[in-house]
C-alpha cells in the first residue's frame, strides 16, 4: 500500500507544532486533491444551474451532475440511475424515507438495532412510529433469533457499520429475513461506503443512505438509494424541478429520481462524490479493504493489550472506529490530552445515547481510521495512551 | 462603479469561442474569489465536523461555522443568531417550515400570490394546506385590498422577488396586515438577499427563506430565519446533533438554532455564505443595490424600445430578473440562439406555472442580473435579441 496521506493536503498540517493525527474520520473525513481540484474547477469554469437551462454552462453542468448520479448507481450496483437521488446528507436521507414512509409508519414499528445513531433513530418517532431494537449479546452481535417482527413492523432500518464501535451488522441476513416477511429495509451505510464494496443486487435492501462529506467528498451532500419497486412513495419536499404540472389545487410530479430532488440541489457536492469515488476506484475497493483491514486489527490488538483500556464491542467483522476508555479517566480527558499531542480522536456519546446506556458508560473515546491511515498512526495512539495513563497513574 | 467582473474567475471564460454574458443569475450566481478560496482553504487546513469534537481542527471549524452564522445575523438584522438556521437552501427551508407547521396548516389555508416559484407552493400542498392567491393586476402588481384572508388562513408566504419578473412585493404592507390578523408570514427572500438590504425587526416577518448558491456562495446551503416566537415549534428532521437525551421511547431537543439542524450541516457551505456577505458588504449593499439599480433600468428601457419584444410585468420597485418574450418566436429557439453568442439566459416556465398561466404563456426568456453585470451586458442581450429577430425576418 502506498503512502496515500500525499493525496490529503491537510495531512500535511501540524497542531501545536505536531504532525497531525487525524483519527476522527467516522465524524468526517479529509479530502483528497482530486475531490478539490473538482470542487474548485466546477465553480471556476461550469458553474450553472443544473437541468432547466438551454445554455452551455447549464448543459456541462448538468452532464457532470448526471455523470455523478451514473458514477454512484455503478458504485454501489444499483438497477440504474434512477434509483439514485442526491440529498444533503445520511440524515436528510433517512428524514425523507421517513417522511415519505409516515402513512404507513404512524401508530407502527420500526425495527432497528441497539447500536444506532440518533439519525436512525428520531426520525421515525417524529413519523409517529415506535421503535423496537434487534437484541445483541454484550459484544454488540445482533441476536437475529430473538428478533421480534410483529404485525405492526412496516420497516426495518439499521446501519451496516457502527459509527461507535465498528461493528458490522450482518445486513444481508436481515434482508433475507425481511423477505420472508415482505418489509422493506433502510441501510445506515454512512460507516460502511467508504469501507466495503456495496452491491444492491447482493445485499437486496429497498434504501440505502450515505453521506458525501464521510467518504472524502464534500459536506452537505449525500445518497438516497431508492429500489425501483418503491418509485411511487411521495416525495418527502416540494419544489422546483420535480414537477409535471402545478396549479394551486393540484400538483403532478415528475418520474424519480427528479421526483425526489426539489430545488437547486448541492450540484458542486454531487459531483464531489462522483470525484471521491473515481479517487476510491483509481485505488480499488479491494486494496483499500485489505489496508484497512490491517491497519484496523493493528490498532485494536495494540489498545486490547493495553493494560487499563477497555474496548467496547466485538463482532466478527469489524471496521472504521474503534471505542474504548481509559479505567478511571474520563473520555473527554483522554481526547482532551490527546489532542495536545497531535492526536484527533472524538469524545462523547457518539449520537448513540441508547447504545452508550448498554455499554454502561456515558461516552467513549473514539479513533476511527480512513484509507490514509497507517500502522503509525495506530501507534502514535497507543503511545499517546501510555502518556495520558502515565499522567494520570 | 469599479468592474467586480474580475473578482469571478468564471466569467473570463469564452464560449464557442466567444466572451461569456452570463445572465441567467436568477437561476444561480457565479462565485467570487474570496469565495472559492474560503471553501478551499476550509477543505484543505480546516476541514472537520463541528460541535462534538474536543480536538483543535473541531473547534476550528465550529468556530467559524458559528462566525458564519453570526454574519448572517448581522446581516439580515435578526434579533440573535439563534434565529438563523443552516439548510440545504430555499426550497429546504420552506420545506422544514411546512413541515413543522403541518398539524396547523392540515385542512387549512396558506395565503401566496400569484407569481410564486414552484417552491412556496408544493410544500403546502404536500402538508395537506389549501392555497389561496392574493390577487393582481395586468402588471403582476399585488392587490392587497382584494386579499381574502379567511378564518382558515394560517400563513401568509410570499416572495419578496418574483424570480420571473423581478416585481418586488411590498413585503412590509403585508406584515403589517398579517399583524393584524394574527398570521404568520414567512418571506422567501431566493431573490432578494443578493440585492436589496433586508433588516428583519424592520419587515417584521416570522419565516424568511434564501439560498446560498444565488448570493455568491455555495450550491447545497441555504438560511432558515425563525423569529424567536416560533422557537418552540417541531424540528422538521430528527438526526445527531440536536437532541438533548434519546430513548427508543422518547427524544427530548436542544434549543433553536441546533435543534434546526440535524445531521452534519454543510459546514463548508455555510462558511462560505459567511464569505458572500463579507464580499458583498466590503462592496456595500447600498452601492450593490444603486449599481443594480442603473443596469436592470437601463436594460428593461433598452428591451422595452425594441420592437417585437413583450416585456412581462411593471411594478413600482423591479430587481433581478426581466422575462419576456420575441413576438412569434418561442422562447427555447430564442435561449437557444443567443447561447451560440455566448448570452447564457434561462427560457421555460421558470418554476412558476401558475405565473404563466396568468400571463398567458407557456414560457419566457429570463435575463438576470447580478452585481457584475453591466450596460454592456444589456447591450450584448439586445444585439443579440435584433439578430434573433433578423432570423426569423
Amino acid at each position: 500500500m502506498t503512502d496515500f496521506k500525499k493525496d490529503f493536503p491537510i495531512l500535511d498540517k501540524e497542531i501545536y507544532g505536531k504532525q497531525l493525527f487525524y483519527l476522527d474520520n467516522a465524524a468526517t473525513s479529509q479530502k483528497p486533491n482530486l475531490v478539490l481540484d473538482t470542487i474548485s474547477d466546477f465553480y471556476r469554469s461550469d458553474n450553472s444551474n443544473i437541468h432547466r437551462g438551454v445554455h452551455y454552462l447549464s448543459e456541462i453542468s448538468s452532464e457532470k451532475y448526471e455523470k455523478a448520479r451514473q458514477k454512484v448507481c455503478d458504485f454501489i450496483g444499483a438497477g440504474n440511475p434512477d434509483e439514485v437521488t442526491f440529498t444533503a446528507g445520511t440524515t436528510d436521507s433517512i428524514n425523507q424515507v421517513a417522511r415519505s414512509l409516515e402513512p404507513v409508519l404512524k401508530g407502527n414499528e420500526v425495527m432497528i438495532t441497539g447500536v444506532e445513531h440518533h439519525s436512525n433513530i428520531v426520525p421515525w418517532q417524529l413519523a409517529g412510529a415506535k421503535l423496537r431494537a434487534i437484541p445483541m449479546d454484550f459484544d454488540c452481535n445482533l441476536l437475529m433469533d430473538s428478533m421480534e417482527i410483529t404485525a405492526k413492523t412496516k420497516l426495518i432500518s439499521i446501519s451496516h457499520v457502527s459509527n461507535v464501535l465498528g461493528s458490522v451488522n450482518k445486513i444481508k441476513e436481515i434482508t433475507g429475513i425481511a423477505k420472508d416477511h415482505d418489509i422493506p429495509v433502510l441501510v445506515d451505510a454512512a460507516q460502511s461506503i467508504q469501507h466495503l464494496p456495496l452491491d444492491m443486487k447482493d445485499i437486496g435492501c429497498d434504501f440505502l443512505a450515505f453521506s458525501g462529506h464521510k467518504m472524502y467528498a464534500a459536506t452537505g451532500v449525500g445518497v438516497l438509494y431508492t429500489s425501483e419497486r418503491f418509485s411511487d412513495i411521495m416525495p418527502a419536499k416540494g419544489g422546483g424541478g420535480m414537477v409535471d404540472r402545478v396549479t394551486l389545487e393540484e400538483t403532478t410530479y415528475l418520474d424519480p429520481p427528479l421526483k425526489y430532488e426539489a430545488g437547486t440541489p448541492h450540484i458542486a457536492g454531487a459531483i464531489s462524490i462522483g470525484a471521491a469515488i473515481d479517487y476510491m476506484q483509481n485505488i480499488g475497493m479491494g486494496r483499500i479493504r485489505k489496508h484497512e483491514h490491517e491497519v484496523y486489527s493493528y490498532a485494536r490488538d495494540r489498545l486490547l493489550e493495553t493494560d487499563g483500556v477497555t474496548v467496547y464491542g466485538n463482532t466478527e467483522e469489524m471496521c472504521g472506529s474503534i471505542s474504548f476508555n481509559l479505567d478511571g479517566i474520563h473520555h473527554y480527558d483522554t481526547g482532551l490530552i490527546l489532542d495536545k499531542m497531535g492526536i484527533a480522536v472524538r469524545t462523547g456519546h457518539h449520537c448513540a445515547q441508547p447504545l452508550m446506556r448498554s455499554l454502561g458508560t456515558e461516552g467513549t473515546v473514539r479513533a476511527s481510521f480512513a484509507l490514509y491511515n497507517t500502522k503509525e498512526d495506530a501507534d502514535m495512539l497507543i503511545e499517546g495512551i501510555e502518556k495520558v495513563r502515565m499522567m494520570y497513574a
